[in-house]
């Protein structure tokens, strides 16, 4: 499809570029061309000479900018949204969670992701950094909708294996331009010593990075300091396990020492604030990582903890739990926040091709709807959908230069109401059987 | 008008009764009646044959419940949106909000409230806790629009005087069913001695309940102690300032002396928590406050310390912080925090015919679009609300029987483009001349 949006405002994200008025041109995948108009657009004819386009959509003077780039996440745990909460991580994961996960086959595990690209489509996500069980289910309902998606193993001591996990980041790597592959697994907790041995190799071999669970909880630092005299990330790090970086989801108890190894292996942290409120983990020190220079992404983490998957929420959480935290109001401000939600994501995924606004690059973008209340005056785009944005101010989220979202209305394959009716039958059997 | 709500889900926020399919009927400014389907609802015939209704309403089994509270707002600073953010309270106030306020026309305010009032409708908000300068211009616009609105004083040594708090109270008790006038004062810190011993003889005068910003940072509770010798709450209360009860706008530094006063006097704490979190000025002890029975209700503040008017994020926010500073994930359950978002708001601001859905009360409801995917499945709705909802998920906002916002349009008597160039031309003058 060749895709005409004009008439936008656009924020490109990349360095020290202001928000401007104009065009972009989206054929196939990819961004063909960005158009700045100045104070006046130019005449419709005079552009659309050479191209039949498809497509052509009025923004109505409404903001593209890059998708959201959701860098933690366990989709499928959308069957446990409102089911259990309220009760601390460990007595969460170990009554509540592995029981009834036990009880997912494959299948289950791809309609419940549907449902959770649903959501992702509606908050402008256009990416999601995906850990859960069975990545095949998981990257299957990405590509039957048209989501873009980075799976990690979520290699444990009971699930996966090494093995499993080299051919899957063989597999996913080629199979589909819209899924990628990085290697990780669920935690030093849940992982045995020769296990994370043997995917450090594997990393070596590769090459590749790693991610992982990272200091979620001050208990599981603990335990990893009785276990091997060392916090996680060094006893990681000392495995040989970020020799070519990677990244640690959450990392809300990290030591010096922590942030040392981050800093010199180029690591980025996927902070996950409002899943920390929600399980009582904790406040990261998020501004710590930023002076450092540690590159910071944003997570949703999975809806069973979250409970929404919403970058809003998150966004504006990084800046006010940063704030209250550091007890300095002017903490994290709304365009590094805007920054790590975009560009950074991207950068921790390894979407080089998805991280701003340029021609060549993917097609993944939102188009925000300014004419809402909470959008309005307007003395600072940033500010406003930081501090200020929702949901409700998504009009369009186009993945791979597919329109996937509009206004309120999903293209991906099937209605939602399909997708909701077989989910509902998972949770009766799983749930309430 | 007489509307019926039908094909609906309803939560009435009354003790104890869960959500059930039904009707709500609505005739004039109240509920008529509210109808409990059990598993099948009766045949339309057979229910409509009384009565002529200007309107029937397909509710698609989304949910209705009564609408949330703004327990503390300034509506009119919608123009300081993104303007002055990332300073901390009081730099903020006296070198950026004071400046500008004092060039604000009364004309100025009723423009800038309207854009405020759109704003509470697309979050489901059917009334506000309203302190600002010009008490008389937010009332105007909120009459005009049809908003419910509850107007406390801001006075202090600079605006309004207790004369004026009186000629206020006794006009806005009287002029128009959706306003009120409660007493109330800006902060100790901008109100003299004199001034607020001639407002707690006003209260005795009237026996009156009175409102205050207090102990929202650690500074202004030191100051106070400075001063007088002791915390806000206890010279306050040594003035007789709350002979008849009030209530607490913010109240994030509170002694156990504080507390007490709160509980004896049957006083309302006003939690601010995306406010508290922008400004730093810290985290309510709110599960304190809660054990000890004194009835907490949620507000948004103004829209240049939030920056957005929305109850979602709000009520969110009082349940992940409490759990995070308690470190108890059990502390303050999504039931509890819906309660202080409906019940006590209406409470605190004296609304007890808007309280919950009953035959009789006041028609202030709102209907929530469950068919999101952020609400499905539905295992706990009253947890998808608080866990999981957003703006997006307001269908309709009914206020005094009038349906004011439905599917995104506004029915306030103009266009919401207008509102918007009214405020711009003001902004423009105001903040950039």
């Amino acid at each position: 499809m060749n895709i005409r949006l004009y008439n936008a405002q656009i924020l490109t994200m990349e360095k020290n570029r202001p928000v401007f008025r104009g065009e972009v041109w989206v054929k196939g995948g990819r961004i063909a061309g960005i158009l700045d108009c100045g104070a006046e657009c130019p005449n419709v004819d005079n552009i659309t000479v050479e191209t039949r386009w498809d497509l052509e959509l009025d923004c109505e003077e409404n903001l593209l900018m890059p998708g959201f780039k959701d860098a933690h996440t366990h989709s499928a745990m959308t069957f446990l949204r409102s089911y259990a909460d309220d009760v601390p991580l460990q007595q969460w994961l170990n009554t509540k969670v592995f029981p009834l996960e036990a009880r997912l086959s494959r299948e289950d595990i791809y309609h419940l992701t549907k449902l959770a690209v649903l959501e992702y489509l509606t908050s402008g996500i256009t990416s999601i950094f995906e850990m859960y069980l069975s990545p095949d289910a998981a990257a299957e309902a990405c590509i039957d909708m048209g989501m873009r998606c980075v799976l990690t193993s979520g290699l444990n001591n009971f699930t996966s294996s090494i093995e499993q996990t080299e051919t899957e980041y063989l597999k996913w790597n080629s199979e589909s331009e819209l899924i990628r592959y990085r290697l990780g697994f669920h935690s030093e907790y849940t992982c045995s010593r020769e296990l994370l041995e043997g995917l450090a190799k594997l990393a070596g071999k590769y090459h590749e990075p790693v991610y992982t669970h990272l200091a979620e909880t001050a208990e599981e630092v603990e335990g990893c300091k009785k276990r091997y005299g060392m916090t996680p990330a060094v006893f990681l790090d000392s495995l040989g396990m970020f020799a070519y970086g990677g990244g640690g989801y959450h990392c809300v108890h990290m030591s010096e020492q922590d942030m040392d190894i981050f800093d010199r292996r180029g690591m980025y942290v996927v902070t996950n604030p409002a899943s920390n409120l929600k399980l009582a983990s904790g406040i990261a020190p998020v501004a710590e990582y930023t002076e450092r220079g540690i590159p910071v992404a944003v997570g949703t983490d999975g809806p069973a903890s979250n409970n929404c998957l919403d970058m809003f929420r998150e966004m504006f959480l990084v800046s006010g739990l940063s704030k209250v935290r550091e007890k300095d109001a002017a903490s994290l401000d709304a365009a590094e926040v805007l920054h790590m939600a975009t560009v950074n994501g991207a950068g921790a995924m390894g979407l080089s091709q998805a991280d701003v606004l340029a021609a060549g690059r993917q097609a993944d973008l939102i188009l925000i709807d300014l004419h809402q209340p909470n959008m309005q005056p307007v003395h600072n785009i940033p500010k406003n959908l930081v501090y200020s944005g929702s949901k409700a101010n998504i009009r369009m989220t186009m993945i791979n230069g597919r329109i996937l979202y509009r206004d309120g209305n999903f293209d991906v394959g099937e209605s939602r109401e399909e997708i909701y009716e077989r989910c509902n039958e998972i949770v009766k059997r799983i749930v309430y059987a």
